[in-house]
């Protein structure tokens, strides 16, 4: 796979006076100018409200904004883009899965089963949601290895489940969950999967209906794609059933003094004015990744990772979690005998390379794993072998400042 | 006032081979060059994922987008930055009131007083918070010019009110309400009042504090800035009262299995990854807003309607909605004697004037006018005496040629 890492303009940046190396892309992703550029020709030359105006300019909005509709749908190979809803984010998709779907049918002493290398987005809203109606949540335990315990999601998943809430890929683990066999589960007990996808839908090739998705979310932002936009799916006969979750303008059909009724799908749950320019980036972000193809880009990452991961390993001191390097998607959490993952963060910034530290917003599962907190590098399709080996060469030279005193990672 | 309006690439186009005369600003507004330029810049420099992150990169986007909020902060008069959160836009923002606060305090008997004039965005989600709740809708009735008849006010807001819910500025009368004395009137009874600022910030000076919002809401896209990028204003004590809307990453302090706590404010409403690239460019436009004054900008908008208005309504058949020249904002409805506005709106378009036509998302108003649909022209600090000569015209030439079968507009 060729990718040019000229498209990244922010890459080729300095860093505290090192070429940039950025390895925080679970977190964000950065962006090819063919998107930023969509971002201004939309503004320059098309930019007005949508759905509501006559004139030219309106209908030109409209029309790109729905095409951006296509283009998700074709991408997740969802059946029809009535499927297909623009959200903020991963977050808010979850919430309104939670907030809508939740409240209609879970009801007292039913179950709700996560797992427990769930990222917050897919914990909190289901507490709220368990408080609310008073359910019980449930978690699938995990390997030693971090990978889903199978047996256990047969065991969890049970005739009161109404609910399984699992991430297609995990932003700590580097795992890929089976959400086939999960969604067999469910389906088998009478149950909705909902799956969220904010690490996978970058990173491999999604079909939600092979997948067996009900509900399926991800995030624009971490696949090349502006801030602000995501998406939810959802099976047709479930968003048709779902209440909306934002009320206003657009979404509506007829309005009068004491109740309303609501546009047909997608447009019932698109209240207000959308970010089309957000949408339309997102568009552009598709295009890209897919003129590399997602097959290329995994296995560009799979390359990465089969590259790094011994190395990473036998560094002295270094724990890494998650699979063998063969199961181990692009995301990497790793800890430092001696070092807090902070101080290598800040360490590593110095020689220009950009990683995460912290609980990375997976709280039950650093628990889980008995660490306050990890190092995380997560790589992408910009992302290059010497990369690798400038990560390993800067935890390397880190170790030897903190042991020995050297004074400068010069 | 001097306002370049080469800053605006988008209004150096044509539409339909005429010169575009852009009215259509109380839908959305265009954006100059410096707010497309952040955007780019942004992206080009400085994205990453903020607050979580340890590098350079992300400290950096982390400033940006606390400064944008800095800058909302003064523009909006507010007391404290803690009280300025950011969503994707008004609707959001009401929507976010009406399904927390509102659950939280308006109980089965109780009242939520709107007006006539509201858009939908300020009453669906009241009309969905009664029904849940058992709430009582009630609307507080116009003046035959369009304005709030504030003897009705005085009579429906009552020790059963929890919320009054009120535009600033409506999107189709051009009439700006007394907010200040509504919300006294709110506050004698214990109530608070939710304000919809969507059509008076772009346009005039706000002073949250002096007009007593209890929550004051509005969207960027309307005022110079980005799409997907809004702000729920609210006094510090109620929202530190009030459950977050949305659940995520960001917003918690701890995540433990079955519960979690919540960051202090503004952060606690803010889950998921913010779109910063939105703040950012927010708060580019209300830099630019700044340069020129939102007195000059008030004024500029006066001096357009003093211009204006009296031309439109003498033109033979002309109906304007709204007070008279002296009281009315830029947002101008009319109706055409024998002209269905979409006709009247196809037609403008052909000679490159953008208006809106149809219930502007205020049907219930349309009700109460006893129209179906107005058109709709709405100015704004780019817009000219010679855009307001084009509208005039346009109309002028739209009824001699359906008056007498004229074929062409060229």
């Amino acid at each position: 796979m060729h990718i040019n890492k000229n498209d990244f303009p922010i890459l080729q940046q300095q860093m505290h006076q090192h070429d940039m190396v950025y390895l925080d892309n679970a977190a964000t992703s950065q962006k090819p100018q063919v998107v930023i550029d969509a971002i201004t020709k939309y503004y320059q030359l098309s930019n007005a409200n949508v759905h509501r105006g006559i004139y030219e300019l309106s209908q030109h909005a409209t029309e790109a904004y729905e095409q951006a509709r296509d283009k998700v749908t074709a991408f997740l190979h969802a059946q029809q883009r009535e499927e297909v809803l623009f959200t903020r984010g991963t977050t808010e998709s979850l919430n309104w899965i939670a907030c809508t779907y939740g409240i209609a049918n879970v009801h007292d002493g039913d179950e709700i089963v996560l797992s427990y290398m769930e990222h917050h987005a897919n914990i909190v809203p289901w507490q709220q949601l368990a408080k609310k109606v008073n359910a019980k949540l449930k978690y699938i335990a995990l390997n030693e290895d971090g990978t889903l315990n199978m047996a256990d999601a047969q065991k969890q998943i049970t005739s009161r489940t109404k609910i399984v809430a699992v991430a297609h890929a995990s932003n700590v683990l580097g795992v890929v969950n089976p959400i086939k066999k999960l969604a067999d589960l469910a389906h088998q007990q009478g149950a909705v999967i909902v799956v969220d996808g904010a690490q996978s839908t970058p990173h491999m090739p999604v079909d939600v209906q092979q997948i067996q998705a009900d509900f399926f979310a991800f995030s624009g932002h971490k696949m090349l794609g502006p801030m602000g936009i995501g998406v939810l799916y959802g099976k047709r006969q479930l968003l048709e059933a779902m209440p909306p979750a934002q009320f206003g303008g657009e979404m509506i059909e007829r309005v009068g003094l004491l109740d309303a009724t609501f546009q047909p799908l997608p447009w019932k749950f698109e209240a207000g004015t959308p970010n089309v320019a957000g949408a339309i980036g997102l568009g552009v972000a598709i295009d890209y990744l897919n003129q590399i193809g997602m097959d290329n880009v995994q296995q560009h990452e799979k390359d990465l990772v089969n590259y790094i991961l011994p190395k990473l390993s036998e560094i002295d001191g270094v724990r890494v979690y998650g699979p063998q390097a063969a199961n181990h998607s692009g995301v990497i959490a790793f800890n430092v005998d001696q070092l807090h993952p902070h101080d290598l963060a800040t360490a590593l910034d110095q020689q220009g390379v950009a990683i995460r530290a912290g609980h990375h917003c997976a709280q039950p599962l650093m628990h889980y794993l008995n660490a306050s907190a990890t190092a995380r590098a997560s790589f992408y399709i910009y992302n290059t072998m010497a990369d690798a080996d400038k990560l390993v060469d800067s935890i390397m030279a880190t170790k030897e400042y903190f042991n020995h005193g050297i004074r400068s990672f010069g």
